[in-house]
């Protein structure tokens, strides 16, 4: 069994974090997801409703796989100093670290995209990139994968990184199991984003 | 602004639940989201997680919007007579009614899609089938509208179907907006369904 630590902070993105339970989740066998918080207990997604963090920072647990979210709580989140050791902690450990949309501004003001190629949502791109300028930003595609270090565009390209992982981790039958399970569409191809935008438009 | 009750109970499906979270949310100045189970506090989805259930049943408040997802949990819940009473009372109230995956077989079994036309996921369609056989059920389809009852088939339809139902509510741009936002494909007709096969393969 892999740990998937899904860590949450007031206003995450809802998707950014369930989706990739979801499809993790369809292979409950292999993978155990801990919701994680700087505090144990209910945590309000920027939609209103709350998950429950079962595992709080302080714990000192460990994880196989570090999954970030967006929203607009990162904001607040980037000058957590709780926050920012937590990850740079579990970074070194974890076999897999991981984000999805503005959840790569986390990883990058934390320090540990240094020389790392990463990407993020599309329409917070340019906010995301101030967070560092030791990250390679990559702007169109749907997720990148740098070493352990595995990056998505905006909220629903997270489901399609997490079946990637799956298919890494278990091989490319149980992503595919996963995805049509949740009668998914995947989208299998990293380099093909369909929410870029030309760069002339972008203005990133 | 219209209130959304999210209807959660032991092992609903994550995604079921979460996804229309997210679209519905993405216009939170329109909708207000409330997660609601028979009794407050945590509900654990089918792949551990817990959700917060703000509302109970027993609260006697009424929702515009009613959304039932699915999950092995429904199991359960069908042969549960509060949940069937509460859904009774307030199909008879919202202005829509709508379901996610095997949530179809809930609302079946309570009677309220009889003479109805309503579809449920493709793996357990036999099984849904057996809760009724005064509904029509519709084998292909993403998502099936009747009336104020709407039915989508399996987890990530339950977006497709929120996005329309948004549509609906808000006019075209609105939904569109939520599906870009969450740089989501979304699946715009209800007639095309990536996830049905051959009947003679399916068995259905």
């Amino acid at each position: 069994m892999l740990t998937v630590a899904i860590v949450v902070f007031p206003q995450f993105e809802t998707l950014d974090a369930l989706g990739p339970v979801e499809m993790f989740g369809m292979h409950r066998d292999q993978f155990e997801i801990r919701m994680v918080a700087e505090a144990r207990g209910p945590v309000a997604s920027t939609h209103g409703p709350e998950v429950v963090a079962a595992d709080a920072f302080q714990d000192g647990k460990s994880y196989d796989i570090v999954l970030v979210p967006g929203g607009p709580g990162t904001r607040a989140q980037n000058d957590n100093a709780v926050m920012m050791d937590w990850l740079r902690e579990q970074a070194a450990k974890a076999q897999f670290v991981t984000s999805v949309c503005t959840g790569s501004a986390l990883l990058a003001k934390a320090g540990v995209l240094d020389g790392r190629r990463a990407t993020s949502n599309k329409r917070a791109f340019d906010w995301v990139m101030t967070h560092s300028d030791k990250v390679d930003w990559i702007y169109e595609a749907r997720w990148v994968e740098d070493g352990k270090f595995w990056t998505s565009s905006g909220v629903s390209a997270g489901m399609d990184m997490s079946l990637a992982l799956i298919a890494k981790i278990l091989g490319q039958q149980a992503a595919e199991d996963a995805a049509e399970w949740a009668e998914y569409t995947w989208h299998r191809d990293p380099n093909v984003d369909p929410f870029a935008v030309p760069h002339s438009l972008s203005g990133t």
